[in-house]
């Protein structure tokens, strides 16, 4: 119910603001015994930095996490595990002069009309900040998930503004600042370059998977494994679209096509002729891979002068000076991961719960 | 947690299977004083029953709601609502043929991994039989929502396989057998019917539309109300895209394109520039009208042969002679609209329960 | 969150009112495979069951027991599970004279204060009634825990008004209709005798155990075993005291003597010396019995004539010839075995969730 | 779900251990526009804190409480409120020879019979330290309670080991190093004087009030306002036994003697003859004072010998040699009131919710 924990049984309830002493979650629900040391989490955090390259917002975190309780002589414990993660590099006074304005597209307008106030430091309680405990916290459901089934996720990026790219190998997305899926970069490194300097921002499109899930996972009917990764990731800032599979390729699709047959693997198992479905049949985990894609719009933080209103009523120009990211699509990958390790790992546990497998 | 329930200060939880004795849903948490009989539920169900005309499936039922509790006098108590929906046609032999074999596309495969057994009857538990009670439950938010807020659902066809429609006006949705927002649908007759005969079956895309939601409804940063959307949409039989305004189209504009400027509109208000964003913003209704994209998949029963397994690992071939759907998407509109009604109703309460609204 | 909603892993969602046409729950997230019929939860109903005895209320209910969902060919499936219980010896009119009267110590005057509206007949949804649904999800629990745990689960009246019984053995319970754990009833009988001729009601003392539970049920710090047990025992009707083990007879312990010292059992387990804790330290099973006492008070729906108000503000006098149990503790046994049943059950599978146990 | 969380509109999430580097907790939930800092919590924090006395245990704790979020100007913004209090004056090389056996009474043993592990330094999470949290999450729900509803909360120890005191007012109750409601504790210091010269402990038994409460906070029927007390109550550390109004002295009441008639006050209002009931009737508040009395067990940790057993299963002698409270249940007043306003926050919110007041 409360709007800042995500999962049931792996539970991590996120809090802090932008520009706040520091930032962090909660994770209630992890099993004991697995091990577990800050190190673990760090090169996640690292991954989706802010300031590691020309192409992405300048401000300088360390974003260095502490692990303040629930894991002891290396190994969790079972109880809750708190992340902390302090602010160091605010500069508030860059947003002073829009405190009392709205940037079109931005939440600034929806946390005061529905609180009646907000923290407008660095978006406040909206920054894509926050991110960073759902990364952290991510980085322990998939290690468990890793150590005890054998799941694996990773995610790039497969369209920057209107440039779409074809995918060639998953490895160049670990290699190249844009995490995009191909050797030659250079017409995105022109792109970013050519929309920096015009003051603008983009959108972008990734792809994410996840393999070695085992079939079983997920609930009817509302509970549904895809149901929850929809959730998770149009949850996501700027996130407007979610696929599974196909996604709405599928509307065009005759049944006759559409369908994964299954067939026996001649070792006691199964292989499906096809992916269409995802990996998801009924909102259950089918032990193909899971294969999502997403939308995420243009900052909406940008230096143009665009039109608005402020708190005042009165007509405003709004441009926005803070540090910004032009594409916050480039540094989506590791949070899409977080994201879909969070919602396996919350299944995992369901299933556990009822099946007892 | 419980993954047959949605919501939780409006619960519904939902039970049933295809062709046991009786499907429905219990609501918890609707508030007290409202009007409500069963005819204020009926058209609903009208609208989402089978065998309504020659391109649906061709199962008899009634759909014949009770209103066992929560309603003393013409008015709820503020107590559970239980609805109780009867099976009248159930033709399980259809299915004894079937029953140890998986259809490609189908839950069958996945529902015996998770449990180790299933009921095959129609489907069983992942027939779009279910989506009855949520309808039955979505008439209640929705009379609620109309009454107290005047918010108004409406869902149309946008695509039925490779045939996109222009969208004309909303009340043609209404008028035809497509839910198609277009006055001539002689195209889509001819196409549906080559595809009956061809005893195959497609997919389609939705739009869904949510006006007079005010501003403030939705809890950032994992509970936002796009992000509880998506997964009661994603969560549909068959759903394997959802878009939230512009959705996918997004990645490939600008921030200088994407902005929903805000204006005052004279009054002490605000109005506009345009609606990119679909009527959310940092998870939060921004008061415009909230428009929710969705594609379904081809149904995956259907008359066509196709390679398979059993549970027993044999190669087999599969076709389903129970009655189907060739498109489910031709009955969906109904289904999400009641679902964006379950999801506005909960939101609305919490917004009440935290902000006093 | 929703109230009518006990357990979120093993998850029942009551519905009903005491004169509407049927109560009923739903089990969601019961595991696959347990062998079930009506059979396994009528013997259980039977005991709760009114009109058994001269001593409790002459209502005549078969509560007759239909599972409407989940349940295939005589396995559990995983999916919900529907009991429904129809009402069948409703005599409404009993009420209509004190519909708009509040007897005192009872729900009448919160209800109306909460709802603005209540259903008053036979106490709507405040009456002990629908502890019937209760005792049908206990029924499928219960079998489960002694299935897969063997945990037993039994219940004994200790107190009858001022009628103290001294425990002899708890085969009495049941034999007798007092669920008293002595053979000789007598003086209850004289006693409930004299009650029921005086038009007045008494409360009692009762207490349950289990055994057979293992160590390691419950959560620290809130989610406790012991916390669940009392917030499910203070949640029944009538009840205004739950104690664990000693109960208030510990406050005037000392350290030195309520300590239950753990011993080597010589088999590479463990005993106690005692047993002071009843059954839970630190909220978690320790694999003794869990022993819980409740204090139940009178029923406030009696004969004598009390002074009270009414809707309208006006002093009137209040008798309630309704029938009614003139002492509920008398059928509580059964009730507080379901309610136990319940909480275990949801912590076997919390713990089955985390721990993997 | 999450063990570790109370509450689900005003949810309160704990983590920490008491060794660790720090213990805290995340409110989320808390209504926008609370005046807050930390000036509002820390006097709270004081009455529980350790050290202050001769009569508690001699750890120094400066129990200093950060607000890292949720709070924007000195008033809170709607979003998480982070609360973290450091640990300062850790000695776990106290606890170095009993990590691996196990106090009588203690949950030594079941945490490590649960999780595999345990961090044991302090008694890490089952440390009764960790109710520090809780009352400063409490301290912002009765700021809440008291500016919009008027609630005061109060809370008393009543019985002190063999001794129990006689209620004279409740103004002594804050003056004295007992929370004693009583002018003259010159026996209570005689006894507590001689209970730590034996090394010894004693249990308690406390009485804690709220009035202000309005009618109609609570939801039927597993959801009560009483049942959900009650699991707060037991909840607490030690805690054993809790009674609502007259508890288990209403087993020997009769129905003509329990009943709270209700009168109209002569201004539209209404008052009753007596609160039996404590305030609560069908779980629902009346709007007399909520009145609740809880036992509490003595202390585990003594420096008596006790025979007891280790992880390896051998017989043992075990003194705690730790700095300890000879009788907890003199510090649980403040904690009580805490959860109490924590219980009730919740409750006032849900009823918002539903009910819209």
């Amino acid at each position: 119910m409360s709007g800042n924990t995500l999962g049931n049984l792996f539970a991590v309830t996120n809090f802090g603001e932008s520009h706040g002493p520091a930032i962090g979650c909660v994770i209630d629900g992890c099993p004991p015994g697995l091990a577990l040391s800050e190190a673990d989490i760090q090169p996640e955090l690292e991954r989706r930095r802010p300031g590691t390259s020309k192409y992405v917002t300048q401000r300088q975190e360390s974003d260095s996490v502490q692990i303040l309780s629930g894991v002891y002589e290396g190994y969790t414990t079972g109880t809750p595990i708190c992340l902390l993660i302090p602010n160091t590099d605010q500069r508030s006074k860059d947003y002073s002069d829009i405190a009392q304005s709205f940037r079109p597209g931005h939440a600034d307008y929806t946390y005061w009309k529905k609180y009646g106030r907000r923290d407008p430091r660095g978006g406040g309680r909206s920054s894509a900040r926050l991110t960073a405990p759902t990364v952290a916290a991510g980085a322990v459901a998939r290690k468990w998930l890793s150590e005890n089934h054998g799941v694996q996720l990773r995610a790039c990026v497969t369209q920057v503004g209107e440039i779409a790219l074809a995918f060639e190998d998953w490895k160049h997305a670990r290699e190249n600042p844009f995490c995009a899926p191909v050797a030659d970069t250079s017409a995105l490194e022109d792109y970013m370059q050519a929309l920096r300097k015009a003051g603008d921002s983009c959108g972008a499109r990734l792809r994410v998977q996840a393999s070695g899930v085992p079939a079983g996972w997920g609930q009817p009917i509302y509970g549904r494994l895809d149901a929850d990764i929809a959730r998770a990731f149009m949850g996501l800032n700027a996130v407007k679209g979610v696929e599974i599979g196909d996604g709405f390729a599928c509307a065009a699709l005759r049944g006759s096509q559409a369908g994964d047959s299954p067939q026996p693997d001649g070792q006691g198992g199964v292989r499906f002729a096809s992916n269409h479905a995802g990996g998801v049949l009924g909102g259950i985990s089918s032990g193909q891979d899971i294969e999502v894609s997403v939308a995420i719009k243009p900052t909406s933080s940008i230096l143009i002068e665009q039109p608005s209103m402020n708190t005042a009523g009165d007509v405003v120009q709004v441009a926005t000076r803070g540090r910004h990211d032009p594409c916050v699509g480039l540094r989506a990958a590791p949070i899409l991961e977080a994201l879909l390790a969070l919602v396996l790992m919350e299944h995992a546990l369901q299933q556990r719960a009822q099946c007892g497998v």
